[in-house]
């Protein structure tokens, strides 16, 4: 089984100064799981080198390495997959072109929007935004705990959860079944980046009692 | 073998408010050998759902289609090929996971360029620009004809030429040797779509005397 319990989204914007991999390599030694790279204004070959700087180090750490919107650039340098929003190629396309062991997470909304996900081939999805967040400007107002319960009967594929998670809430999000949380601010905006993963990684463990 | 002979990228700030899909259409009614999908701004899902329309267009005309630089939406909407810059993913990394007869085609600005994009698996390259551009901001001075005939002679795969190319010097850019000219402005900025590729296709044709 794949580990996404903690997922650090890479962010330049919100990172006090840090590059994507910087950012990456901070998380990985706190302890992340998993390391989506996410940067909408790159060139692509500028976005492509820095891909394959994540991705070794992901390697070296054992984390999981997702680009977001991007697969040429994650199958370019070789990631283990790619993350997708209801403003990407849609999964049941990608499915079609990727190879088989590639992973694509899709971004739901609602359960239904898992559970068609599912059925596109996802390997995960992610609700979002779970809380009201100020890290992505069109993530719309927060789903709630409820909608990620509902999301957890309604798919036999991991759901994680994103958006407005930090230190504060993410036991919440655990406990009510999610398979991992998804940070931005809670991680690459913190002063220490290593120790504020390092802390979301044991708070999540705690609640697991593992 | 395949043919480049009248090559036109679609672009819709040059277009007089025809689409990416209109423009294709009609360069193809035109006589249009290859159309290329170039555009920088489209989200992702907006760029597939256009290329897929644009890829059924091409079918319907046995035209060859081309997506710049987005080696994923050429994937997902089965176009020919895909095109590639200095700026964007290295063409031997892009050989590595695409479909063996699958068009990569890159720009070069010199015949030791062209001469690299072969040996990294370039299906074709295009000199950039043989002219001085006004269509693309970034395309620095025209190289001139000479450069291409050296392009030419220094590798075996097909020259292109991109840049300023009108009616008033394609026969120059085919006389030198040019297996195709790629057009923007002087097809798609026309109030003619399709009478300016035609005329574009007549001059070629006439050069080659064919």
């Amino acid at each position: 089984m794949r580990d996404y319990s903690l997922y650090v989204l890479t962010d330049e914007h919100l990172s006090r100064g840090k590059s994507h991999v910087e950012l990456a390599r901070l998380a990985a030694e706190g302890g992340a799981d998993v390391i989506q790279l996410r940067d909408k204004h790159l060139e692509s070959r500028q976005l492509y080198e820095t891909a394959l700087e994540i991705s070794k180090i992901c390697r070296q750490h054992d984390v999981l390495f997702i680009v977001n919107d991007r697969v040429d650039i994650a199958l370019a340098a070789k990631a283990d997959g790619v993350h997708v929003g209801q403003g990407d190629i849609p999964a049941a396309v990608l499915r079609k072109f990727v190879p088989p062991d590639f992973i694509i997470g899709v971004s739901a909304g609602t359960a239904e929007e898992a559970l068609r996900a599912e059925k596109d081939g996802a390997d995960y999805v992610a609700l979002s935004p779970v809380f009201d967040t100020s890290s992505k400007d069109d993530a719309g107002c927060g789903r709630g705990i409820e909608e990620l319960k509902k999301m957890k009967q309604a798919v036999s594929i991991p759901v994680l959860a994103i958006g407005g998670i930090n230190k504060d809430n993410i036991k919440e999000v655990i406990a009510a079944g999610a398979d991992g949380a998804a940070v931005i601010s809670a991680v690459v905006s913190q002063e220490d980046v290593t120790a504020a993963a390092a802390s979301l990684k044991r708070l999540i463990t705690e609640v697991r009692g593992t």
